[in-house]
């Protein structure tokens, strides 16, 4: 039986895809489609391997219109938000593959793999304009003013995200990365453009004040709980299931919450660390039992689950309304209880 | 004696600086300073040789506070716009860098070859966030509606630029390029900002419909005009007095608009690029001579002559009045009668 999130989910994400398609012709010149077509491509509409696989989950959209819905409005009113946060989103992917170097997205070959450097660069420029345009038509549907603070919440979004990425960056060349200094960093990188998401979906919707910030609260922290889990799951997820191997984060020696907690604790993790574990997949299981031995496994578990908790904490504060409201639970429940 | 456009900028340019270091005091943050302090290298504000020279003119934001001024309105209301413009272009060359693969910017080195290709690209997604926000800063002293509009402007040009960019970087690679599918990258990589300038300006101001198209016109002529110019100089221009090395674009195999002209006619020009030349920067002088014989300077000359004629009957067209009208007049001049 289809659930009512899956019921949401039927109508309004391809009202999204289209949305976007729409935007997306403007990057279209009669003599050189070359920059439609590598947009296309990154959103898995064209070349090979597009299909919903190639679109990713399209989390934000959703999350933004069912927000808008649950706040007391008409979650089509809503779509070009919707369509420009996940536009905005995949800008940042095309240029995070090109910052870190990832060689695949979404089971295909990145962007700048494809087209080289230099045009991947300039095609996330594109996208992250196209984003920055498609709220501007909010307007005239919704009011002038209101369009400006949605378009401004974007914007000071985006800001946050590079703010993030930079940590990230910088973060990787450091020795030492505090545990605050980690969460300033997913603040930006994961929490801010969801907190923008449930933000801007009621601030459509005409929602009261206090009901905007909560909302708001509740994207951040999901963003924060789903972090965390993600960091849980990277060492102890099971590999089958996530589709990622847990060797990852370990082997990739990633600064992820448990690795920072374990590397604060100073005992055997430590040690192994800075002596280079792990040096081969299978020193994984050895690091990983350490790990848990130093507290990570149950720190990390009780900062998920208590940022899980703030999360729900805020959804019941904003007092979501009716059958969208009942989805938005349910889309926090699959973000958030993945597999522990 | 100073005339009025030196009386002008004298006032205006500090304005726009004051204005730009305020929006980027945005991209602090407490732990982190970094994103900061390479934009304000950028800007030409902090680090080695920081100063005047490593701002450039600044043309920008003055052709649209002139603007502002001359179409009848007060030209410090139009700041946030100046700002976000300048901001916009700055963006554009930080990616350009790494996109060229320049090392070299205003006598420094680019922020990619100091900060590394990641952080450069981020860098620049950040300067991109903050010009967009500069321009939502026209409300309230503007109603909502005109700022969307003056947003949706800067919005639409960027797209414009990255339209602009895709082209140059595909032509490289490219054997034979039109002179048509020349003024198509011109149209995107120089022209769109001058023309979002002049709008802009004139959109502020309140200037009527008609008027405001012909300030766009004069903008992107003016646009145009200084490319053909600029084409010109690189290859018969006094190395000395410009800056550059008259043997550059020869000698870099810049797809230029006397050399596009000159591979077209396929006779003695055409006969000695395909075959390599230049080989060293003792066969320019031969190289422009043979480009001279086959018409293409005389050529760019008419091209460069008829393009600022359009430019000045287009400001004409649009009367700017007054003191700045004047100065608006000799800006124009002053890009277009550098060193013919």
């Amino acid at each position: 039986m289809p659930t009512s999130l899956d019921a949401y989910q039927e109508s309004m994400l391809p009202a999204v895809e289209q949305a976007m398609q729409a935007v997306l012709s403007r990057a279209h010149q009669h003599t050189d489609d070359g920059l439609y077509h590598m947009l296309a491509y990154h959103m898995g509409w064209e070349g090979e391997g597009a299909g919903p696989r190639a679109r990713g989950k399209r989390i934000r959209p959703l999350l933004l219109l069912l927000t808008a819905e649950a706040a007391g409005g008409a979650w089509r009113q809503a779509i070009p938000a919707a369509a420009a946060v996940e536009l905005l989103h995949n800008f940042s992917l095309i240029h995070d593959d090109i910052e870190d170097n990832d060689q695949r997205r979404r089971g295909r070959p990145t962007v700048w793999t494809q087209w080289g450097v230099p045009l991947a660069i300039n095609g996330g420029d594109a996208l992250f304009s196209l984003a920055h345009l498609a709220v501007l038509e909010l307007y005239p549907s919704l009011n002038a003013e209101t369009t400006l603070q949605a378009a401004r919440i974007l914007q000071q979004t985006a800001l946050h995200l590079t703010q993030g990425q930079h940590l990230d960056i910088t973060y990787e060349t450091l020795e030492k990365v505090s545990i605050e200094a980690y969460w300033q960093m997913v603040e930006g990188k994961t929490a801010a453009l969801l907190a923008a998401c449930t933000e801007t979906g009621a601030l459509i919707a005409g929602a009261t004040e206090s009901a905007r910030r909560a909302y708001r609260e509740f994207g951040r922290m999901l963003g924060m709980a789903f972090q965390a889990w993600d960091d849980y799951l990277g060492i102890w997820g099971d590999a089958a299931l996530t589709g990622k191997s847990t060797t990852g984060d370990l082997m990739e020696r990633k600064k992820t919450l448990p690795i920072l907690y374990g590397l604060q604790q100073n005992q055997s993790f430590a040690q192994l660390w800075r002596e280079g574990w792990p040096r081969n997949p299978a020193d994984v299981p050895h690091m990983a039992a350490a790990l848990e031995a130093d507290g990570a496994r149950a720190y990390t578990q009780a900062v998920a689950a208590s940022l899980t908790e703030q999360a729900l904490a805020a959804l019941e504060e904003a007092q979501p309304q009716g059958q969208a409201g009942q989805a938005l639970h349910e889309l926090a429940q699959r973000l958030l209880n993945r597999q522990k």
